[in-house]
């Protein structure tokens, strides 16, 4: 028995991501990238380039590897079957995989599981959607059932004559739904391997903008426990019946009846990225090591509380300085770039930040992204921190050099 | 100002394991390897195959590049001294290299600086040796000064006469030490950047076998405060006289007064493996961030003790299937494998594993190091847990399922 080689389709900042744990677990990690110099292919010796959409590219890839997994959903669910057909290893398995390409089939499988469901409805014309809208209210959300994501896709709709332009260009229904007035969004991840073995992570708190996932923080402050129970025991309910593999992350409105369900996304996703640095296993590590069907890591939370920032592209496109500045401004700051260009709006890079203090932790891992990005232009914030970082167990004075630099600056902008 | 590329001399596992350091910073990655296939190549996405004995491949790598380092301390110092004439940034720079190179240079630094050596003299001959052993006594350690690692070049001798073939060989003074009654071996890390910004980690013990590092745990139990503090200082001293960049290794001994220097090693050091799961800093992002004289991270420790156990090379060729019992027995373990075929005594991989308890993170460490390796064969040993990991904040009883299969096969061995 040999190490297993893994083949990831996509190239994006979620498959390089997955390329460091793919080197610790020692296994093979090959790319099938849409463009030469992704993220990915960046960091990784073995890179194909090829068309997701192309199923002899699928095919070929595949057969260099011995499973095939994804950095994201929009390979088509017909070439997915087609590639298990013809014995290829796909995790997740197409089957699982479609309630996180259609929200259609998401929502009906919701209902029949008995998860909260916000109330929703395939609409097919504006006709419809006004018979909907006459029940759930105005205004309400219009998705597109595939396709979507980071907010594209979505609309608020404040009257059914409004959509008529989808309507005209849809291949099908879409879908509408009760717009939810949640407390605060939130969102909780699993790992699931074929054999069954399943591990979940602590419910995550998530702050979007313009639908884009800007910040999150795990665990959620002051979830109530009963709640991150049941949202734990939910999302192995989902997991299971689904037949998930690999990681899978369930987004969800806080309301005052507890929560309803938002998304699925069945990949290491922007909710999980505390855990590089948080959690005693990623979930990088934990999607490959549940795809590969090893067993799986502890998801224990390795810090009272851990941010994580987004840097999103802004008008900026010399990030350098900045970043030069963040990692010196915050030595404890875990700074993950992704090898992209800058374009307004794109994910580009992420902070994570781990200590004792949520709104602190919180506080410096959104600077940490915003002054990269170049959207905060304040150097030298204040965090509400009374004191610096602690300092090494056996450490001298004179190491903390780098700390102390820190704290300097921190002084300087007083 | 755009996001720097470093260049790598050597593909071993130290180049392997700064890849993902490379990619989490967004800096460029380079391997200059010495064969198709190494640990290094088989991770990152630009690699060239070449000598590092050949000053023209050394210098047209370096032409790819903005700074160039190192996986191992063996390039000729001529060959640095001419790159770094020919503009090339060469970090560490050759003067400071040379110290790690060279152990009869590094003695006589430490004399200069003050720091703790055992009794030593360089010697040319039987005769030489004969009479340093006079005053140093018998058995006495003999090195060559260059080449040596892992044990190599280090001999134990009891009297002048064994060392003639040693002699007869040597194109120079050999190095004779005093054999140092020691109560255990330590190590330190620094890191020093070329604006001189330093941070030193937690002093770690370690533990060798046959002159190869087996284990070390940080910080070292029961260090003395007063000693630790020394410790740091000194190494502080020792980077900043040398002038240092990136991290730097420097092997004591312990000993009722105090400590002896013992080796110095210039790059990212085995006893250091540990940091990159305990550390907030690992040694491989350090090193980066070091030699690219970015602003250093924080070196503080993540756990109470973090341990580390090498996975050496045995009988077994297929370590696949003890992996996987690995994974399964203990989901906190941090599994790295270096893609290595197996070797007798060749170093394969390591396991970190991070606990409130140093005899217990020892023992689990060790203890999976030496099953994948198949020279420990308890498949369900008892580590002195008196109960099994912490449970993750908000997490629920059924995603504890990769824990528990943990704590029945412990139970199973019982």
């Amino acid at each position: 028995m040999t190490f297993p080689k893994i083949g990831v389709v996509g190239g994006g900042q979620l498959a390089r991501m997955m390329a460091p744990a793919a080197e610790a677990l020692g296994v093979g990690f090959h790319v099938l990238s849409e463009a030469e110099g992704s993220p990915a292919a960046q960091v990784s010796s073995q890179v194909t380039v090829g068309d997701y959409h192309d199923y002899e590219a699928l095919l070929a890839f595949a057969r260099t590897v011995d499973v095939l997994t994804f950095d994201h959903e929009h390979v088509p669910t017909e070439h997915l079957e087609a590639l298990q057909a013809a014995g290829v290893s796909v995790q997740p398995q197409p089957q699982a995989l479609v309630h996180a390409q259609d929200k259609l089939v998401m929502r009906a499988k919701m209902d029949e599981l008995g998860l909260p469901n916000p109330a929703w409805a395939p609409v097919s014309s504006t006709a419809e959607l006004a018979a909907f809208g006459e029940r759930a209210g105005f205004p309400l959300i219009l998705k597109t059932p595939r396709g979507g994501y980071d907010g594209h896709g979505v609309r608020v709709i404040d009257s059914a004559a409004e959509a008529a332009d989808w309507f005209a260009e849809a291949p099908g229904p879409l879908l509408a739904e009760e717009k939810v007035d949640f407390a605060r969004e939130l969102a909780v991840m699993v790992g699931r391997s074929p054999s069954g073995q399943t591990a979940v992570w602590p419910v995550v708190e998530t702050y979007q903008r313009d639908g884009i996932c800007k910040e999150a923080i795990a665990p959620a402050p002051g979830l109530p426990a009963e709640l991150a129970e049941r949202i734990a025991g939910d999302v192995l309910t989902v997991a299971g019946a689904l037949g998930v593999t690999g990681v899978m992350a369930m987004e969800l409105f806080e309301t005052p009846q507890g929560y309803v369900v938002n998304e699925l996304a069945m990949r290491p996703h922007n909710t999980g990225h505390w855990t590089q640095d948080g959690s005693v296993t990623s979930q990088f590590e934990q999607h490959l090591r549940a795809v590969l069907d090893l067993p799986l890591g502890d998801p224990t939370a390795k810090a009272p509380f851990t941010a994580m920032g987004n840097v999103l592209g802004a008008e900026h496109e010399d990030l350098y300085r900045a970043y030069l500045h963040v990692l010196a401004h915050d030595p404890q700051a875990k700074v993950h770039m992704y090898g992209k260009s800058v374009r307004p709006g794109r994910k580009l890079g992420h902070v994570n930040v781990s200590g004792a203090d949520p709104v602190e932790v919180r506080a410096r891992a959104r600077h940490a992204a915003d002054y990269i990005a170049g959207t905060d232009p304040d150097p030298h914030p204040r965090h509400g921190r009374s004191d610096g970082p602690a300092r090494a167990a056996g450490a001298s004075a004179a190491e903390s050099s780098a700390r102390a630099e820190s704290t300097a600056q921190t002084g300087a902008g007083a």
